[in-house]
């Protein structure tokens, strides 16, 4: 269940939906849940037949449903609405934001702050957080607790940095950007030349870029470009524990689950979605509007607007085709060794 | 080496295994080893032939071993069991919870604790630490430096807590549950809708909830659910930077090893065994006993009890005998051609 | 672009490099940048046609060339020698040195240092990070803010450990080691025995030691030993979110990058090259100067000197061969079931 401080009526309710009301209006409503959690307070949704009965038995407030399913829960106080689950959380979403918007911003007497740093509005900063010299933060950014922004970092407008996060120096991040907990960025990128028998490390001296409104998940890892920059670009997301190498240049509105991996100098498009843990060969470019299944491993260039599965990666269809196929490979080799000795003892 | 603050001595010994003693009681112990690093105050085992040289020319105080090799080690102090590497393990064990059960419970001065959190019983809380709102504590609880453990969250009695762990708010986490260093809990489940050419983020508003006795290994991270629960359930073992999607429902006893991915609301059974890198995708059940090898994807549901491996993952013996196969693919596609051309010229 | 606060001259440029200087010598030069950002301050480098233009354009103040590009820039400021980003990247690291060996040393007044810890010389400690029982510093040692580094630890002189870094106690560091953001050293190895139905844990009592000069990335992970040491070899270098299993031994001078993952025991050689995503199998050894390619997954042993890829890992060549062939393996099929029908007719 979560529960928000402030109530929502029908009114406010309906402000945000297009949905048409049903029953009691008269009603406060102070959290959302799934039906075994649910008490008068909540708001529920049911757009499934499997969840009627729960829902009918619990005392959940208000059930957003649609017109098929509405004449099951009559005398109910009910939002009618085409998708239940999209309306439902589009008054999550709301709520949350009033949340936020309600939220006072502060700056903890712990935290450490760089006399040089910057900041263009009012800002929150956790406690045991560091703040580097010449960083600028924007108007409404908010930084969690034990956070390390090294210096000459730019954190733009309403961005939120959870716990945690280590941001390495000349870092630029956008607007609305969401960094969760144990992101690091910045960090050198993975380059050596072996000099005389030995590792010897490729200087690393470029940065981090993120545009607007990206949002990376947990314990994911940027790092620095080698010299230039590290690019995500705007709207893009980035699932938790994924790898992004040095000089990549990602697009925008991508979606990147969990544990994928690019190494380095890779170019990924917009509107690219990368299945969990994809792995990207280095200096090669993902075209646009492709889709890549789980666990694919992207050897070579792939073209825009193309479904691509496998290891190496290549069409979707005709992997699937492949995963039919190689379970009858024992038998077929069977088959062939069988043959081979007959055309022997011809 | 791990040395121990308190010693151990024979009749100690002897009354937490159930094996027989040989040799001169007369010593004190304070140290468990390998070989080559042992002293008078060191017990070592030794169950295979191979390390009989190396443990015969140490100093060690104490030699576990079995009924075979006490032979070769006459004249030393031995403890002769049927296993000696678990009766070793079991003392190690005791050693620990000995040195444990001695520790002093303490809050350090830095930790910034919500005047809300309640403590029931003592607890032990490092520096900078921070902990939020109506927080609960349970007895003996130990939360290592630099943790962030958010508003409402519920921690079980006996936990143990390593450093910079973050856990969001809401989370529920069991009695004697061990969070190693760098863990995350309760970040956003990974969920978007393309609205109007934008990624549109669906609100993440569900909780983390583990069971008893769960460890989880060093930067995993587990998201909470979109709405209700990510639920790990009693007795399982999560290894290092492994990632549960939200609303993932795991088990009793399993054993996730490292770097294995769930995608969101993947069910999985009891005592299951999910080898290193292991992905699953979402909606799927994984059945209880069951055993995947490791890299696999499984892309379906996989029944109980059975043993898995490959991409898509399928009964492991097949997927062996494909590997088997797989190698005389390409003389096998050569012939294949061959016939082909043949057949064209007839 | 990365700024330096200390200018070079083209005395001090050639002092480091092999090359010949043409042009204007009366230049004060203070970053390093692509051709798009530069300034009169700026070195860029030109070893590539395709960047000719851009270059020429800028207002870069020396650019590094060949000999065979050195007529498009006449009338600049040249250095010319025989590897253009070789000598680049020798300059910015002399120019990194130059930084740091200015860098004051300095220990912040948060941090929390217990009274046995030793220090073997200048050290830096930063904000809100943690010193434990009896750890010991060598000279020079840099530690970032919120490091948490627990007792009986002991890090050698040089050794650089960036922000939030947490190494448990007893961990053994080399000199000139550097540990990236989030790093976790020796958690739990990952180990436990089904008792009565119960995963029970074996103790972890061993530890983790690094050899000089390693380098490892952000958020990677390594266990300590059961019961030994978790071994790094000298000059050996990890990427981001490595996972290496307890009583792992790697040999010196390999690269392990992102996301590869090694469990227990496994044996890594010298010069070894381990490509993103790669898993290995326990108890394995992985012979010296091996190439595994991305995504393998090492099932045995690999002798030396061989190039490996593939699940299961075999010969580098049969795994592209098979790659090849596969994408006709659903056609091979229809073949072998149409023969097969065929023959049941006869």
């Amino acid at each position: 269940m979560k529960s928000f401080k402030q109530h929502l009526d029908a009114a406010k309710i309906l402000a945000v939906t297009q949905g048409s009301w049903q029953g009691a209006q008269d009603i406060l409503l102070d959290n959302v849940c799934e039906a075994a959690e649910a008490n008068p307070g909540s708001i529920v949704f049911c757009e499934q037949e499997r969840l009627v009965e729960a829902i009918k038995a619990s005392p959940a407030g208000l059930i957003i449903t649609n017109t098929l399913l509405a004449p099951v829960f009559s005398g109910r106080s009910l939002l009618i609405v085409d998708k239940p689950y999209f309306s439902f959380m589009s008054i999550v979403a709301m709520w949350l934001e009033l949340e936020n918007g309600s939220e006072i911003f502060s700056i903890h007497a712990t935290a450490v702050i760089d006399p040089s740093a910057r900041f263009e509005g009012e800002v929150s900063i956790g406690a045991f957080s560091v703040i580097g010299a010449n960083t600028t933060l924007g108007k409404g950014v908010r930084i969690g607790s034990g956070c390390r922004i090294a210096e000459n970092v730019s954190i733009g407008a309403g961005s939120r940095i959870h716990d945690n996060v280590c941001i390495y120096g000349e870092t630029v991040i956008g607007k609305r950007c969401e960094l969760h907990s144990g992101v690091v960025l910045g960090a050198d990128g993975f380059g050596y030349l072996v000099v005389a028998g030995e590792q010897k490390k490729i200087p690393q001296v470029g940065k981090v870029v993120l545009d607007d409104d990206v949002e990376i998940g947990a314990n994911s890892t940027i790092d620095r470009a080698t010299l230039g920059s590290t690019v995500i670009g705007t709207g893009t997301k980035i699932d938790n524990l994924v790898q992004i190498g040095h000089n990549c240049l990602i697009g925008k509105h991508s979606v990147l689950c969990a544990q994928v991996g690019l190494a380095g100098s890779t170019t990924v498009g917009d509107y690219v979605y990368l299945a969990g843990q994809v792995g990207a060969a280095g200096h090669i470019t993902i075209g646009s509007r492709s889709l890549v299944g789980a666990q694919s491993g992207i050897a070579g260039n792939l073209p825009e607007n193309g479904k691509y599965f496998g290891t190496p990666a290549m069409e979707a269809n005709l992997t699937k085709r492949i995963y039919v196929a190689q379970k009858h490979l024992p038998e077929m080799l069977r088959e062939y060794q069988k043959r081979l000795k007959e055309s022997k003892h011809d």
